[in-house]
């Protein structure tokens, strides 16, 4: 399927194809599902306004259903030798059907095609990280209520504070995870617009019914401006990896307290042991490796999301630049899945050492309370925490649970207000 | 007011107070009347539970508003002494009315107060934001209608395409500007929950009015989880920059097109006077400076995502690292708000040229056109596209204006549905 | 080959082995020439030291003698089950040698192995950037040889401003690759130190020859500290995609600049017909296509590089994330490998069209000129400016030329300084 | 002194000037120093070439030298009503000495300026970089003597992996910061060219004396090509922040270290106390604030580097956009030195807890140990490893200097090579 599109009959040039095309026909591989599902919303929209023959239209659709099997099977591979996953459909369809085949193209362009191909599979891929992330929340929020008043050590500046819980600690994930899907779920309606129609990024002169085609693919409205799709194009995606770095922020911030955790030194909790690997040289060693990609895997997405950014810094109009957009989002967002997908398993694998983590609450750990409760008393509430200090070292053994019974506010330790955070969570489960 | 809150009686150190104070002092200055009406509520909420009584809350109250008209009119400074605006309000209240200045910390940290007071000054900026390119879209909503006809070339890989319109273009940024705002506004809801009430990060043991603090400080919810809130710094920051990014990248493409269009070889517009400078050495020259600067300060945000983004690499709890996620983010928004201040002026002072516009629609532009009809009579889309590629040096000039309202699909030139994007856009107005 | 080498009988996982392997094994499939040869070099080494019998060693080496055959030939090929080429080797010597390759992991960890690959990996690809930039500075340094004199109008904010020539275009590329191919030098010095022997970061309790292995492999020098070594992984790499950034940040001015210069309204150049393509829809269009996608390679390299400086934000010691700053910096390599091949090609290809750039050079562009004429027959500068600014108008056109051979400063059109920049270039050049 | 040099009498605008100007009268307050004293050089090159008179030329040096004194003793202020330094500095001459002040701008333009003075400020930049690095390492190989045989565990994946020391965890950082200071270097070569003589970008119709004024700014050489030192604006600040970057990434993982090392389940330090602070609610704490924010800095060097990357993503010649390259380039910069300014201090004022140290080392600690004993034996390496791995449980308690002495390969524990660290590290120092 060597033949470009555009192709009038000059001259090709391999080491040039190779640097135009790239790794793209493996990236359009995974568009080819939604390109020919747009297809054939094309082709039906097409006959709708009689550019296409009722037969044209029924032997195009049957030819796409039949690629479309073809490709669910694995059977349809596009090669470095496709310029793109548009050119090779219609060059199946022409190989297939003839004149009608040559007629697909009519009143769209390759643009058009990757518009709506890329925000069919970015729609998809937003689903799965927001089902991903939830999950991942839900089983934070089980083990928030299954420990709710285990104490463990808190943390400020990597020194202990106060008293705290497993079960707050948990909670504080289920709340940024809730934050994260927000925002995921926000960009996903930026997403939800059908930009098919635009043709060249100018219209066309035919009567699209860009409506109709916009609801047979499911989506809430069309994106109206064809210029304006077009050079979204990167500025959405930015987006969309701004909304999956937000998963991935919290869920570094997951992955970098369980390596602390499961340091011998704190040895709070223990990982599930698919989530360690041994080293090739150290006998002793079960490493917390999992973890640690779960904690650089933010990274990816970061440097995706400036790759994309930095693309972008161009006038109006297609530019091939824009192609590049395409392997970081992906590469971002498949990212993001992986690890995201992760989660449950692995909240629900954690094995905490509740004496271990009893006996990390030192006495200064009470020193907060005691200047509260001073100040409860009516000592100003600097003086308290000046007097306090002067006898820190006299602070006697405190009741960690009392503790965090004690601290009542909506959210505390002894308030953790699950069922608020539960039913968040709900409105934003599907 | 140079003690520090902590100060126990050691030693301080010049170097080190700079290092860490840096130029929080006049940060913390803009956040002073936020951290001042917080510490009103936060007052009100100690009074409600019975921790100060109504003479203290009088008295405390009393103080917090002379402070702020104070701040309002200009004479509350902090300066280079003061460790931080929380600091310097604290000491203000203790040198004034003694006794319950001292009270005024309980059952809060600075933490708190950094907290609430930036999520309040964010939920400002980011309104402002989203008036400021509702602003600018509205402006090139008008412009879209008075030149909803008038002919300019369309251009893609900076080739002229195919007939244009001046309408067609700015309504492509009205679109683009309105997708961005959605995001703004995604993002303002996140910020709208109130953290005050979290102490160190711990919450804390007093039955702390949260609710009704939130309320009053007129916020839509309470951020539960004060972990939660504590880590949310910066994450939530980067997504305040995402979103005033999708902004700053619509009007880079805005002062992209007006930079290339200014160009004495397009010369398709004049820029408003007063967005020009001229050359220290030569003489001729009217620099569209401004636009340029319009165009850079897009990478103003993009540096500050970048820079907050590399920050909260961190396990849980506060770490000091998260200090330093108050400059970008206020660098970053100074940035989007003075460019898309400036958005209105911009677009209602340009002057298009219509003769240069139309004389650039050269007749290759209509080829597509043409190939199109060709596949209306029946010539299947890729033969009709050969033929009129083989013929492209004949093709007769064609009429620009009638080839605009032959491209009827919705959002064409020939249907720019500004109606719908002016519906789209009130929506989003407050 | 499914083993682990770490496998000590335990049970292991799909889904994890999948998510900690990744596409390590086609991204190790590249090391695999470089971690072989360092592997011998290991293996003559143990010799030296009495750890490997001269037998045992003579074995060794023939074995992965033939494995370096083998893989050059491609026919050693790692899939997704090789946990990575580290742990391929061993197996295969195993497998063929029995015991004698059970000891070739003395006294080295993978650790050891991907460092020393990795760091001969990017020698090559750092002496390979630096010769493709000094083959397109050639090539430009002929172009400004050649057309020295060619005038062409000067830009500054895109607007036509003092008579330029090509040659002086040209060789402000000269000079900017030079300078970047000195920082892509500077960066090879870097790493060329050989890591081998520093087992799992902390040295071995064997006397091994790290001087001779050094030799060995061609480095400059050891790599002292192992320590140093394993937590360099990520910051090198940061400065060879820095490196790798400045020779892309010139080459996208020049794709720029072409990008502008093929526009139809400039229309100075033509493009080679190689690089450019067609449109899908629009009949009539020649794209300049690869050049814009060499303009958005220097994003590719960007996002390498904040991905990889993302990642190492860590504590000492070997961690896991490190393994993904690979991927990354192949990425960014083998971008701007692919782009920098293209240079002398592309620039080789250049078609000026002399008459329409003598065109452009319009009597507005020769009032710098007179006004420094004025300021050298003494009236003070500041006033000829404003004199000439007042008259400009009526400027009589110029003689574009003369005003080049008038400007003689060193490196100005009239003085290009070809032999100077030439003689920098051959100081880079090997 | 608010008339614009390029001022031909038209109107301006309050905002615009704002927008345009910005904070750059304060940055170029800061270059107004290297501004002055190139302004110095310019004049006596202009007389050189007869453009001044003797007399002139002495009055304009005498004033500029007036304005450098006063300027030192900070009297000479910029204000927001300046446009920049450059314009400041004519007007103050124009001012003072009439028509010779008018001349000085003959030859140059307020690019040449900006361009040479930032050059000689980021000159002194890197070289203060490079003396803090120096010092800071130089501390570091102090200590890696003093405690050289002082064990410590070494951590791999945050997990005691074998017995390490303090001189071998020191003397990495001296290795690391050795490899950085290389690159500062490197960079200061690519800063240490003359750029003034550029007029507009494209020459002057002069007889520049450029060598001479080089020379005489202390320069290494010329920058030839005016269009590539003006094309150059933030390309060679991308590469400076890069290696300041370097710097400041060691300096993060020792802060991430110390940070880890402080810990009370650690507690192998104690910081010094000027590098920690308090808590304003909890008593007992005292918080290496100062370590962490060293740590954040880094990523305040990260984001300038981020912005100026991405701001030069431009055609040839100048654009304002270029300008705002000024801010992040000295953001970074200021960052980079407040921060390794410190180092020396901090390291002279570490205290060790060697007993807490030494207690960490366990037992399984000396599993690598053993298995390469037995290799050393005739085990093969991977049996030793499965044969230790067995007993792992049963493993005697070692002894940790042994362990040390045992590693004796080059830059191993037992030989760290400090003589050839101080060496390397001397070749850099001044």
């Amino acid at each position: 399927m060597s033949v470009r599109l555009w192709d009038k009959g000059g001259a090709t040039d391999a080491q040039m194809l190779r640097y135009t095309s790239r790794d793209d026909w493996q990236l359009d591989q995974r568009l080819l599902a939604y390109d020919l599902r747009a297809t054939v919303a094309h082709v039906r929209g097409l006959a709708r306004i009689g550019v296409l023959s009722e037969a044209e239209r029924d032997a195009l659709v049957r030819e796409l259903e039949v690629l479309e099997a073809q490709n669910e099977a694995g059977e349809l591979r596009l090669t470095e030798d496709d310029e793109d996953g548009h050119s090779a459909i219609e060059a199946a369809l022409v190989a297939r059907i003839g004149d009608a085949g040559k007629k697909v193209h009519t009143g769209r362009s390759r643009n058009d095609q990757v518009l709506v191909a890329t925000r069919l599979y970015e729609r998809d891929a937003l689903d799965e990280l927001a089902e991903n992330a939830t999950a991942g929340a839900r089983a934070l929020l089980d083990l928030a209520r299954r420990e709710a008043e285990t104490p463990m050590p808190g943390y400020t500046h990597l020194q202990r504070a106060v008293p705290s819980s497993v079960g707050y600690w948990a909670a504080s994930f289920v709340e940024g995870l809730t934050d994260a899907i927000d925002v995921v779920r926000a960009t996903r309606a930026l997403v939800d617009r059908c930009p098919l129609g635009g043709a060249a990024g100018f219209g066309v002169n035919l009567p699209l019914d860009r409506v109709g085609v916009a609801r047979e693919l499911g989506f809430a409205g069309v994106a109206l401006n064809p210029l304006a799709s077009q050079t979204s194009r990167g500025i959405i995606e930015a987006q969309i990896l701004a909304a999956a770095w937000q998963v991935m922020a919290v869920s570094r911030r997951l992955a970098w307290d369980l390596s602390l955790f499961a340091m011998s030194e704190l040895a709070f909790i223990r990982l599930p042991e698919a989530f360690t690997t041994g080293s090739s040289i150290m006998p002793q060693k079960r490493n917390p490796d999992v973890v640690e990609l779960m904690r650089a895997a933010c990274s990816v997405v970061q440097g995706a999301l400036a790759e994309v950014q930095s693309i972008v810094a161009l006038p109006s109009g297609y530019h091939r630049d824009l192609q590049l957009t395409k392997g970081p989002t992906m590469r971002g967002l498949d990212e993001a899945l992986a690890t995201s997908r992760l989660l449950p398993r692995l909240v629900e694998g954690l094995a905490f050492d509740r004496e271990r983590m009893a006996r990390a609450i030192t006495p200064e750990c009470f020193a907060t309370d005691r200047a509260v409760e001073l100040a409860v008393e009516g000592v100003p509430f600097r003086e308290a925490y000046r007097k306090v200090a002067a006898e820190i070292a006299a602070l006697p053994a405190g009741d960690a649970a009392a503790s965090l019974r004690a601290r009542v506010s909506l959210g505390a330790p002894g308030n953790l207000a699950l069922d608020d955070l539960a039913r968040r969570l709900d409105r934003h489960a599907r």
